[in-house]
């Protein structure tokens, strides 16, 4: 390990403000590659399978990969990886912006926090230098308010923050942590755990070097990698819209979530898309080292009030959008500005909203519940004041802030149209015609987010030229290389849309660190982090029944559109899953074989399986 | 057994024109009560687990009971019991008007059918004498037009015909057979079996008088009970309106299935409810010996045309009125009619047609699929030409004509909302509010139907009053006393709608078999014939899964009317089944245990129901 690493973890106990680092060994440290990965060995080896995600005993592990910071497409990602208060299994959830490159420039890799804190504090580290410091004043503050506030009450407007908003420290299952004016680790509750711990923020600034092995292979790959991208005729439409075409592409394919997933297509999605979007915006935006600048700078002003948002992506256009009925931008981008500084999700948000306005339209909940709000489809207000009042927990915020297995547990009624997984709101694509794509959601690691495996396009494509192996191997490979990019530390989506080989990340992998790899070895360690992901659920009692997709994709054909009439068959879905298993080397009930984890070097979590395995059947 | 029995079932193989007498012994007779229970042993003893329905060695036993053609508040009934060509499982159908009667006046207390006739041929039952008769001539007619044609070329009005229609030739799945000019054995598919026979009707007329007991105990609980009714002050709205009534009860409580199940509350409901009968109907008719004369005659004339129709009944004006969005009586009459003539049972007719509607409402079929006629809710005359096209085969319709389960093996994309349960289109109640409705339907041993428990209007008045145990209680102690009265030979309404006690039915078999029992010990068999019945249906492969209502009960909520935003929990649902099965004595798979069978006197029943399973598991 001759570069890309900064040899170090920082670790700090939070009850004990007790600060520490920890060199990892290099064999443990190239088996996990990073960010996900190590968060996962560490997440598997400390934390406890009863634990309280909202307690001390949580462990929330950020970290950075081999490429990050370097001179690498986008190669400003950090994996923030914990036990979810939301789903209560493994999570992880990615962040891009620049921190984690100068969280590598200021000397670690990766940080570790357990503990609580007595006080709410902001962790400042100063290349090199740690240091809790009291945050009281910031604690209530919005997420954004809090950066621009700590970079003046720091001097330095090159620091780099990451906080919370009063939804994190309201410990709102689904609050998220917000960096760089809004580039956000969203998903799993991630804010809710620094909340829990009273960790306002983390600040970082850093000035070393990062070691290459190689610095003039490492230089002709970057060079050869920037000017594949450059030479990209899609690059164009991604600087001048970003993910929001991906609007486009969904509404016409007849998969945008409209109406909480009732519908495929939106009426007004020209409105909330991408050419929309080009009239809009104020200018481009890039992450850490990216050619892409797929981030969207746009100004709202109205009277003295002027609104700045980096944003909306897809998702949050799709969830907070036509997912709401909602159909003009700006109410998007003020709604997006909210939920960055408030600190929540805006995939979880704008899926409970939707899926709140087709209770409220079916009678499920009534006027008097809401509050007064008339919670319909298309109501912007009511879309903005339901931010609010679920980051401050306001009426029944209170119990859409409790995430979405909590809302069906009080209205049972909406279970069947509740688009979740394991807990998790289902991020912006409908399955009802895309067995492979609803398999992807139902079996990614931290619930139904589309990160691990995204196969819709090709799915429908092949519908009927595809066999279940087809699908499940797809699905398989996407599990395996996308989240690869977040063990390397970098964006997948130069690889995804400007189609750049993948094996030029396994090229970066060996100039950086000087170990030879290819990337078959690479994808095989990302597989064993799988099983290792799914190992940590097991333990927690996921299985089977939880691989299933929300009862809607099940009964209720797509009403309208391209794919009109369409719907999953349960049938085919079984076997669908069952084919996952095998190829996976997953028993019928989806646990890891010993066998399968053998095969991946982790016998002793198969020992571990086992054992856990055996005490339940004990204490049935 | 002194009296109610004529001690002799008539048995005809029509592959060998053989005709027989069988006497069964006394004890066998009186275990298995009469009608149902008998048909139920017989099918248990004599058909094989792998009988092709529509083939020679399927049996058909037409079944009075001891009631059955005496002074018994509507004793007209005669079950008629088989392996059902539909769902492959146990099937009975029971038929009003005065056909049972009039065979035990002809000297037979059962007809048991096997084989398969060279030609078309009626069975003429005449006091005695039995004769096969060709029936070339009536091949390919009406029921109600055979009917009349066979009593005039008898030369006799007041004979007995239960004749099979077009459907019943063309062995569409579902098709009846009819009788009295419109008094049939609707469902399960009695008449595709007699079409597969080849056996156009069976004419009975009889003068011979059925014993009696105890004479004047008998004259003297029939005096009360005829007295009793007389004075109850509901019976005037009965003979009024007949069961057209329900729709009115159904529509205000929100349980009135309207296009399909997908609505509760049909506007339009006054437009084929009961007052609307009242304006258009002729006069009243009743079934044998029977006070409520709940049948309504109307006659219809347009142009030259004239139509007579005994009808139509809830369960018809429901299936093919608001669950097809039919809006005007006018249409219905004609539809029950057509079916009448046809011989297809309106339930099925309408339940599938209104599937049809919504799959091409949604987009699942098209105009190219329908031959061009637009099926959507409310077409009259796409209903007329689809009960056309289904008796007859012809386009779409063959396809039909297989049944629901067919329909949605072709369009796998109805399946979610195909209203029906082991291969039985759904009768006219929506349960989404009443989870022992729900339960009551998909227990039924036939499958989706409303005659073996009806429990809708207590579990919606107790609603949250009400524990798992209170509803399955009442769904068993339901399914033990109303086929009870299928057993006797006698009709359930006086009990069910005037309150008649159930105990005054033990007084009349006691007084007229000459055989001292009380109700406890009817309803103990009446659970022996049930068990009997499962045991039938579980050696053809029937378990839990089978007993679970359509998916759109647990998906989509009920959209508006008084039970807005009702829904059945899938996790109440399977709560509700398993103390189903724990009060029944049957395993958690829904198998009779071998104590419960025992219990009930059936233990060689246990035996060859062990014997099976084993079988099963050893080639599994």
């Amino acid at each position: 390990m001759k570069g890309g690493y900064m040899g170090s973890t920082l670790r700090i106990d939070l009850s004990k403000n007790k600060i520490s680092e920890e060199k990892p060994e290099k064999s443990w440290a190239v088996k996990y590659v990073g960010g996900r990965g190590w968060g996962a060995r560490k997440v598997w080896e400390e934390v406890g399978v009863n634990v309280d995600p909202l307690g001390p005993d949580n462990l929330v592990f950020f970290g950075s990969g081999p490429l990050t910071g370097l001179l690498v497409p986008s190669a400003g990602k950090m994996s923030i990886v914990s036990i979810s208060p939301a789903t209560g299994i493994y999570a992880d959830s990615n962040v891009g912006g620049a921190f984690g490159a100068e969280l590598k420039q200021a000397g670690y890799d990766a940080i570790a926090l357990r503990g609580v804190s007595k006080k709410p504090v902001y962790i400042m580290i100063d290349d090199g230098d740690v240091e809790l410091r009291e945050a009281k004043e910031y604690w209530g503050a919005g997420a954004l308010v809090t950066e621009e506030q700590l970079k003046k009450d720091i001097g330095d407007n090159n620091i780099h923050v990451l906080a919370i908003g009063p939804a994190g420290e309201n410990l709102v299952k689904f609050a998220c942590m917000t960096s760089d004016y809004g580039r956000n680790a969203g998903r799993t509750g991630m804010g809710a755990i620094m909340g829990s711990k009273k960790v306002k923020a983390i600040v970082v600034r850093g000035f070393k070097d990062i070691p290459i092995a190689d610095v003039d292979r490492f230089m002709d790959i970057a060079y050869e990698s920037y000017r594949l991208i450059s030479e990209n005729e899609i690059l164009d439409i991604w600087q001048r819209q970003g993910t929001l075409q991906v609007i486009d592409w969904a509404n016409e394919r007849g998969v945008l979530p409209t109406k909480n997933f009732q519908e495929t297509v939106f009426e007004q999605a020209e409105e909330i898309g991408g050419d929309k979007m080009e009239e809009v915006k104020t200018t481009s935006r890039a992450c850490f080292a990216c050619p892409m600048t797929c981030g969207n700078y746009c100004v709202i002003r109205e009277g003295d009030t002027k609104v700045v948002v980096e944003g909306p992506e897809y998702e949050t256009a799709a969830m907070l959008g036509s997912a709401c009925g909602i159909r003009d931008l700006k109410t998007i981008i003020k709604a997006n500005n909210l939920c960055d500084d408030l600190g929540i999700d805006t995939i979880s948000s704008g899926n409970l909203i939707g899926l709140l306005m087709e209770a409220y339209e079916k009678g499920i909940i009534t006027k008097d519940e809401t509050g007064g709000i008339e919670l319909k489809f298309g109501n912007g207000e009511a879309v903005l004041k339901m931010l609010e009042m679920i980051a401050k927990r306001e009426g029944i915020g209170g119990i859409v802030a409790e995430g979405v297995k909590a809302v069906t547990e009080k209205w049972k009624e909406m279970k069947p149209f509740a688009m979740q997984t394991k807990g998790l709101e289902q991020s912006a694509y409908d399955t009802r015609a895309s067995p492979g794509m609803a398999l992807a959601y139902a079996t990614c690691d931290v619930g139904a987010h589309h990160s691990r495996a995204w196969v819709i396009s090709k799915d429908l494509e092949m519908r009927d030229k595809w066999t279940a192996e087809d699908r499940a191997k797809l699905v398989i490979y996407h599990q395996h290389v996308r989240p690869l990019f977040d063990c390397l530390g970098v964006c997948r989506l130069e690889w995804i849309e400007l189609s750049i080989d993948e094996n030029i990340y396994a090229d970066f992998y060996t100039s950086i660190t000087g170990i030879k790899t290819t990337l078959k070895e690479l994808l095989e360690r990302s597989e064993a982090i799988y099983n290792l992901t799914r190992a940590i659920n097991v333990v927690r009692g996921i299985s089977r029944a939880d691989d299933y997709p929300p009862e809607r994709v099940f009964c209720d054909p797509i009403p309208s559109g391209p794919l009109r009439g369409r719907l999953l068959q349960r049938e085919e879905y079984d076997r669908l899953l069952d084919t996952y298993y095998r190829l996976r080397g997953w028993s019928d009930k989806g646990i890891p074989t010993k066998e399968t984890l053998k095969r991946l070097g982790l016998k002793e979590v198969a020992l571990e399986l086992e054992k856990s395995r055996k005490l339940k059947r004990k204490y049935k």
